[in-house]
């Protein structure tokens, strides 16, 4: 290869082969897999030392222009663009490594991502959904929160940047603990951990307490995340059934016996997605049951706090001074999802292992929310918050529940919940909320059906509403809409079910 | 039991049933575990119906002044101070629950803690600290995000408070993926997670290849987070040494072989903690065995931005066309650690799988935070930001560089890094940076012992130090410290070692 050499110029030797080598190559003139010559035959052909050479070559290497070949020599690489090529090509033509198509194959499969592709499937122009489990956004306090971290910002400077505790900004710690000492939960700030939000509160409590094949026992049915979270993990999913009282903690000696669990994840308040609370005998019962088998139990109080009527339940937590009990609540329903922060408290020698573990998954909480959150919660404004909500969630739920009044066909059931986001509605045994959902999404109404809740057996005539979310207006359209919808779906039935009757009735009489 | 009641009162009867007991049980005139007459006795003694009665009851259950037990009758309950009491009075007499105690003896002993505990512990009015593992506080454009947090929370509302895409802000993976592409690695923005910092990244990738008993090849040292990580999750950590190339890779065939692992986690660029970068010809042969083997490969790239010369190898991620390699970066150490936001790449089904998993994890990286990145990078400010942090970085490694020159003595080693945070020091073999610790501690200077950076046996002769945290002034302070601290750490030493060398020859002229 004869590459023009200018010894006098200001530009080192190996530079001007390498700026040679790479005209070559982007104008094509030395395509990919060509080899190069040895440096050592280069060196002596230029007349330069091989060191020169190297230099070239790996300034060229270095810009993924050539590649090394162990003990072959160095060769032409493939350009980006005809990288992007190649990756297009191979993405049509090739599998993908085994080991991802093992995954796939020793993984669970994920209900959430069913439950939006359905829900996003959608295509209504007015469609009025009930499906998310969030608050209303009306109620965030985007411009008092914008305010309180433009002086988190003044104040703190860049402290409020750095990693911060691990286990929370120390005065946020403090206020979490003064805020559920104040609700009957008597607790100590140094018993509290600041978590990504309470999604994070669960999968640190099932990481520690389950390894695969481990039993963890759930209301059924049961918040949908957690059985993604539990399956994920390998872990087996036991049900304990639901009624008006809550968890049917009566039949979990038997399941507690047969099945030794690791774990209990319950959902005491406002039960996600039934909206029951757990009667105060029932709590005391799950406690001592626990206590009595030896298992953790991780109490969700998500939504405790939006009360409307009646008198509140004692927490688990409340009741157990031994630290069987592990206690998670959020601020992403009273206040605002995107602060993504929660907190767990736990008494004993777990919170430590928590805590490792909370750093191995993202190292801390975002110090920089978690500071504003603090500088919100502590001047009152919480509170005052806090009210405002409960007064405005209380309307909504009323509207709805006039509203189910007046549109619901005959069949349709459903409680009044005292509190939390959601409204659980029962069809007629039989029925589908997921055929269901098919008609009412063509009606322009959608909600998320019920049997994405169940960890076992998929129940399949609830469904879940999220009463908060949509204006009073809205509410009275989408349940009129619902009503509708449910009503053909019923008559529709009914004609299957008489036809099915006069089928059975024929073949009997044949 | 008599109650006083007015029945000409505004005060419902069950009201007034409620203060009375109410009164009685606080004044402690019905002392804890009394048992309260059954509601049909008691409402016949009163002259009201059962119902009211019962309401009465029920308040005070819901207060948990009183507790009901299944088919016994209604008991006063223990108050809340005495609750605080006993739970006082538990925690200093009886042990904590068998299953935390079997949590201790089954999960690990995290190498964080023990880390985190000795550099804390360390009380010395003028310390310099050499040991955090993250960029410089000056750098942190702390106005600047400020004043786009403002824009963000005006432009975009309550939106910005939503869960969001649980994938990661559309806009920002967009801008990460044209980020990586123009660094040399050709992403597309659907194949980009946004994720919780690089950590959570790193533990998703773990929690979906690794099972307890799995292995996984690292470098050894290696990213110490990452050993707590694998050692939580009861994984076999296997080290593959490192060189001045990076990791060994002509010894990974026989790891390949012998151990047959599920990941390679592996820092090819500015690798924490020793700052070496894998030459080209490894990171193909890496490749290439990964893919010969059929195991992933997750590609930390925690600061492959922070170059301050020489020409930049390839992203692994950029040699592999075929969904082998999992990339991973973050912008904790290039802008703010509090932004907790990094991303992940994948190509190839598992991206659907890390995806699901990081949903279970924590539902979603914080909307607002995503948001006010994206609008902060996208004006070519984060380019703009990195060029000055290269240069301010390359200042302050030649600070330290010759600041060791001067005060380092003969026998401690080291090699200038091209990029990154980090500086590896080297003692004579045989000494102790643990040792090292306690002394130089007293001089008012620390680093990261190396001893926890190694997954297998703690090799301890290293030390790292982070040369961008500190000014020039106090760089060349804590240098001159640690100077000392060796020096006379190696005098003792040698003393020892004279000594026992002394002792031997006795011992063998006897």
């Amino acid at each position: 290869m004869r590459i023009p050499l200018n010894r006098n110029s200001s530009v080192p030797l190996y530079r001007q082969i390498y700026s040679f080598l790479k005209r070559q190559i982007r104008s094509g003139k030395l395509p990919p897999e060509t080899k190069l010559p040895a440096s050592r035959a280069m060196a002596s052909s230029l007349g330069v030392s091989r060191i020169t050479v190297c230099n070239a070559y790996a300034e060229l290497e270095a810009e993924g222009l050539v590649y090394a070949r162990a003990g072959s020599g160095t060769y032409i690489a493939h350009s980006q663009d005809s990288f992007l090529e190649r990756k297009a090509e191979f993405s049509a033509t090739r599998d993908w490594p085994m080991w991802q198509q093992e995954l796939l194959s020793r993984t669970w499969e994920p209900v959430h991502n069913e439950m939006d592709e359905l829900i996003t499937s959608v295509d209504h122009p007015d469609l009025i959904s009930f499906s998310a489990g969030l608050g209303a956004k009306e109620l965030f306090p985007i411009d008092e929160f914008g305010r309180t971290m433009r002086r988190v910002f003044r104040r703190d400077g860049s402290a409020a940047m750095e990693y911060g505790d691990p286990a929370g900004y120390p005065p946020l710690r403090e206020t979490i603990a003064q805020i559920l000492t104040s609700q009957g939960v008597p607790t100590g700030a140094e018993e509290v951990l600041v978590t990504s939000g309470s999604m994070q509160a669960i999968a640190l409590v099932a990481y520690l307490t389950l390894r695969p094949g481990d039993v963890v026992l759930v209301e059924s049915p049961t918040y949908s995340m957690t059985i993604d979270l539990f399956r994920s993990m390998g872990a087996r999913i036991l049900g304990v059934p639901v009624d008006s009282q809550g968890m049917v903690v009566e039949q979990l000696e038997t399941a507690l016996q047969a099945s030794q669990p690791r774990l209990i994840y319950t959902i005491p308040t406002f039960h996600n997605p039934t909206g029951t609370c757990m009667s105060g005998q029932r709590r005391r019962m799950l406690i001592a049951l626990a206590d009595r088998y030896n298992v953790p139990i991780l109490e969700d109080d998500f939504a405790g706090d939006l009360r409307y009527e009646s008198r509140a339940q004692p927490a688990l937590k409340a009741l157990d001074p031994g630290g069987q009990v592990i206690y998670i609540s959020t601020f992403s329903k009273m206040l605002m999802p995107a602060l993504r922060v929660g907190s767990l408290v736990a008494s004993g020698p777990v919170l430590g292992r928590l805590l490792a573990l909370k750093r191995t998954m993202d190292l801390a909480t975002s110090n920089l929310m978690q500071r504003a959150l603090e500088a919100y919660i502590t001047v009152g404004r919480y509170q005052a918050h806090l009210r405002r909500a409960c007064r405005f969630y209380r309307r909504r739920r009323d509207v709805m529940l006039d509203a189910l009044e007046r549109f619901m066909p005959t069949g349709v059931q459903w409680r009044k919940p005292n509190g939390g986001l959601f409204l659980w509605l029962q069809l007629p045994e039989g029925c589908s909320a997921d055929e269901l959902f098919l008609q009412s999404s063509k009606e322009g109404v959608v909600f998320a059906p019920g049997s994405f809740f169940f960890p076992g057996q998929r129940v399949k005539h609830f469904l879940r509403l999220n009463f908060t979310i949509q204006t009073s207006e809205r509410t009275l359209e989408g349940i009129e809409r619902l009503g509708r919808a449910i009503g053909a779906y019923l008559s529709s039935r009914s004609d299957t079910l008489s036809e099915s009757l006069e089928t059975k009735v024929f073949h009997t009489t044949v």
